[in-house]
């Protein structure tokens, strides 16, 4: 018996270990991505674009590894609760890194040419603090810190009200000249992908809190991007 | 041993119809956010928003009766594939409901003026299909239908195809006329949630096939979506 438990206490930490490891990739591709779009590197783009497959895979396996485990050991309570996080987060990075791809694939389409630079600044500034809430939730994931959770999903509105400023700006280059029109598209739908990549690492850290506390979801996190209702009118 | 069968087969059935229950409040939810978008009506897209949440509590839902299902029955081969498809489903459905409660709030941002009547016919075109979709991927699931599934995968490219010329189009408008620009962005980004609601359909038809055959995935599916990649020049 004590033989069993054990054996069973290692497959839940090579389950953790494997979305760790997913974890990982994916915030690899979100920072491969950004450094294509912001170098505008093609070859580097094409390189996230192959990667994301990878992530796919492994996605695939955490969910067999987590429906034999419930099958096989039957789990209670908190155990169950750390199997079924280990398949939700595993959800939530494989479409990070869908997200990083799309990112990726419009690196063809954009130029610098013709915009200022304080908008690749704020697109910069986005995708540090997307990163930072990446890492942070990954760690929050194996450090069992729901405190640390806690601050990931706190700090989205942080995200959602940069991204109503990039998109009043993308707007608003638009609105100076149309040659800026296209890749600008490109930039919107760039940012756009970075702040939903925010709200899973959102989503993450409330299924860390609900592992650790089995606290059930239906609070409404805060919210603070306003873009949906946003206009902007040529000057 | 007879009954414990039976009632097992029940299980699934129910949980089968709490998918299928899910299924259908989705697809009106796309419906009315187009709805809602082809008559700027807030009140309508303002239903749309409130509804969502139902979506996500069904999710939740389903993966709790899935979860316990896997643990109580320990199902073999294709009881347990079913019972995967089932959850794997509930995923894209809460998805699909996200893109219809984005569409639906960025109704209040978009107003016709100014819009050549092509554009909309463009954009409901496309919504017409992806409802199609969404009504064929749900019946083939219902029906068990492996042909079904298969025809809604091959339609995918249609969508992608005819997004990418919507992305072409809206970009045209924004360059004709700098007033266009905020409400072409915020179509640009209702037409790429209908292109990602035809994406759902299709990986529920992946799920349908998966369920009915065991396939595995990892077939690369056909993809037209080229608009990542598209740049528009004025003229």
């Amino acid at each position: 018996m004590e033989h069993t438990v054990t054996a069973f206490d290692q497959e839940l930490r090579d389950l953790a270990g494997h979305v760790a490891e997913m974890g990982g990739i994916a915030e690899r591709l979100v920072a491969d991505s950004v450094a294509a779009l912001a170098r505008l590197d093609q070859f580097q783009a094409q390189r996230v674009v192959d990667a994301d497959r990878r992530l796919d895979e492994l996605q695939r396996r955490i969910e067999e590894e987590a429906v034999l485990l419930i099958a096989r050991r039957q789990p209670m309570a908190s155990d169950l609760r750390e199997i079924v996080a280990a398949l939700r987060i595993s959800i939530d990075l494989e479409r990070v890194g869908d997200l990083a791809k799309n990112i990726a694939k419009r690196v063809a389409a954009i130029n610098g040419a013709g915009l200022h630079k304080s908008l690749w600044v704020g697109v910069e500034h986005l995708s540090d603090i997307v990163l930072e809430q990446m890492k942070a939730v990954l760690d929050a994931f194996t450090q069992r810190d729901d405190a640390a959770a806690r601050a990931v999903r706190l700090r989205d509105t942080e995200i959602d009200a940069l991204y109503t400023s990039i998109f009043r700006e993308l707007l608003t280059y638009m609105m100076e000249d149309p040659r800026n029109i296209s890749q600008c598209a490109h930039l919107l739908f760039c940012a756009k992908n970075l702040e939903r990549i925010g709200d899973h690492a959102t989503n993450i850290a409330e299924t860390v809190h609900y592992a650790l506390t089995g606290a059930p979801y239906g609070e409404e996190r805060p919210k603070a991007d306003l873009s949906a209702i946003e206009t902007v009118t040529p000057a």
